[in-house]
């Protein structure tokens, strides 16, 4: 599979430009970058940069938050930017409960009912939604917190949705395998990191593959035989270690850990 | 449903001795002891103690943790204990991938047959196994992590094998409440604390009932819908709260926050 970067890995180092060169000078061929640097850099630019140093648009990060205020609206542009970018899909992280609610199963209803009122919205566009399970430790970020329950809504609502397969959200989960298999082609995304023995925070502390416990071989050779043809997307969020380290380093040590990969 | 102390709740302030005098002056009926309190303590002591104050044990903390070196030893030691105590079950963590391993599969098989190799003691004993199934993020500590998994296993060995259900590890699950109605009268144990919307830490941060996200009289309309007529135990994990507060406060607010739970 092919290297993409996440620019979530680089985001406390480096502007969308620095990395667009960055993954150009480190021959990382993917990029998938966060609405909020899109925004920054300007959406035409951003384009234009990711062309012209011939990267190819993994997804774009994110949609989802169906518990705020404006999510219809902003969920409209992100489709619209998805688009605009060439990203093969949307991602989602759908947003937990509402401040002050208790009701894990009327959120989950809820971002249920969003994605539907907005899979038009996209269809139209030709912006596939990916449905990423966050892991239940960050059930207050997204109350979809297993691959079976994402492709339950996905069952539900059809063409147009699929989901974002992230090894660090997914890979404790005994049902895996065989929710792997059962997405099939709705796997729209394949994210990796590694899970760290001793994890000292629950959202920023993700380690780079090879330094933890996660067999990424054989996750990805679940991936590859449900039909997945797209790339590998390395996503790390750590405060405490990558966000901290020259940038160059860390795209270099993405490429050379391909080989545990 | 009546109360039960799980040690740990208070284990820094207090030696098992000073836990089960407050469990008595709290009006607190049951306790849940860890077996390194009742080492130190001394088995029959302790057993007298508990007699003498009138509490109802509930549980045995802990057996489990298969990767060990001494693990048959260990457990069935553990069994031994809880029959002394008359519990009503050992609880099982089981333990996580042995170091150096990231074949999770093949850990999850050996907890299994681990479990079946010291069931027939058990069963001898009138021990029954309570399979604890972990919150995801603790899967280094014990490598069931869903109630739907723990029942897979149930189901396999038959006859003595139950679960502990702690909402602080499966409260998250969107398949929960059938699984706790699958579950049926393999409850034998029912563990409660809160999740804290901030969470700092992955294994030493439980909230006090009322103070997090949990819908607690929700679950425990379930577990009492599938049978379960036992009590309620508060174990709170709590470096950086409950821990450093005097005691006799955390007892206190226990039974205050019944009202919550």
């Amino acid at each position: 599979m092919n290297l993409s970067l996440n620019t979530a890995t680089v985001r406390r180092q480096w502007n969308l430009a620095q990395i667009i060169d960055g993954c150009a000078r480190h021959e990382i061929r993917g990029i998938s970058p966060w609405r909020d640097q899109v925004a920054s850099l300007g959406l035409q630019k951003t384009r234009a940069l990711i062309e012209q140093h011939g990267l190819t648009v993994t997804g774009l990060c994110r949609g989802g938050f169906f518990s705020e205020k404006n999510w219809l609206e902003d969920n409209l542009r992100a489709i619209e930017e998805a688009h605009a970018l060439g990203a093969p899909a949307l991602i989602l992280v759908v947003g937990g409960m509402p401040a002050g609610s208790k009701d894990l199963s009327s959120c989950r209803k809820q971002v249920q009912d969003c994605i539907a009122q907005v899979l038009p919205e996209a269809r139209k566009a030709g912006v596939p939604l990916a449905i990423e399970p966050l892991h239940p430790m960050q059930v207050t970020r997204a109350a979809v917190n297993t691959l079976e329950q994402a492709l339950d809504v996905c069952d539900a609502l059809g063409e147009g949705v699929g989901v974002a397969v992230d090894v660090y959200h997914v890979w404790w989960d005994p049902k895996l395998q065989g929710q792997i298999a059962r997405a099939g082609r709705r796997i729209l995304g394949y994210h990796i990191c590694d899970w760290l023995p001793a994890t000292r925070d629950l959202f920023n502390d993700r380690g780079m593959m090879g330094d933890g416990l996660i067999d990424l071989p054989l996750i990805r050779s679940w991936v590859e035989a449900a039909g997945y043809t797209g790339f590998q997307e390395v996503e790390i969020f750590s405060d405490l270690d990558w966000w901290q380290r020259d940038p160059d380093e860390v795209l270099r040590t993405c490429n050379e850990r391909l080989t545990v990969c």
